[in-house]
């Protein structure tokens, strides 16, 4: 087990923690089994996608504006119910598959902290289960 | 490996299950590892998210609603393709890391079944497994 | 470890994989664990659902469409962009318990590769996890 800490810098945005998990990877001495990435707040995610381009991240931030949009309209009154909806749709965990002591990402794969209602410090837990 | 029964009571709504999978991971004895938590439907989901005020449940549900209007419009004929939809948007699994025989949740997260073509008698699948 | 390579054979649709996890359990041995499904691609994905109706899938696909629209309107400069927020949408990895050496699937459930930027040859990789 692993506790990656991140300070985000705006509202919503995604933030490549890929070299943070394969150096956890590493510590954990795992040459094969998966990385379980989990993210202990409800109104943040962890995703994996396209690490090459920013301007992917930027579209899919924008995308899930449009999906759950900010402002009223919504019951919760903390002015942050459209983050924990995107939470929802993105998921509070991803997996990655280890082989040969190392994650086991596609080419243009990279995984990512999603926050929704930063800038905020957030965890990020990690494990990596031995096959 | 754990079944856990619920009963829905209506179309759409968000069950917290967080006191089930807390009993479960006791039960397996497990110190340190991951708990699994699958939905064996395809008109039903599981998500992590905020326990605290059932609000953000209810906006869950609304803006659920907003992505995949129930009614006519669809291809399948049984009148729940929304809440097919819904089930691939919120997906079908969850893990929470185990940690000291405890489920590593945030403070403010709970695990909740999500029922989107209810009220219907559900299973949960709960799998805990050891670092 | 296993891999399932699959050839897509239009942009966006849903490939039912369940018989090529069913065999790759079988040939793991594995009597009590769960199986992870991970996609190393950042324009496709996985999920679980109705594997009955082949309506259900078209209207998924529908959905999304409807969510992420193809076409302009993005900063990413490849035409791809709804491919890659699709992706986030649902998820690059699904898990589904083993029991008794069979995927444990609802009576309903299939699992499907989810190409949205296809006709495109692509891989899946397969874990299957001792309890």
């Amino acid at each position: 087990m692993e506790t990656l800490e991140i300070q985000t810098s705006t509202r919503s945005e995604l933030v490549d923690i890929t070299d943070g998990l394969r150096e956890a990877v590493e510590r954990s001495g795992v040459e094969d089994g998966v990385c379980v990435v989990f993210v202990p707040h409800t109104t943040a995610a962890v995703t994996v996608n396209e690490a090459h381009d920013p301007d992917v991240a930027r579209d899919i931030v924008a995308a899930l504006d449009r999906l759950a949009p900010p402002g009223p309209g919504y019951r919760h009154r903390e002015g942050n119910a459209d983050a924990h909806i995107k939470a929802v749709l993105v998921g509070s965990s991803v997996r990655v598959p280890v082989a040969d002591g190392r994650l086991l990402l596609g080419r243009w794969q990279g995984v990512f902290f999603c926050e929704f209602d930063g800038p905020r410090r957030r965890k990020i837990e990690i494990r990596v289960i031995e096959n």
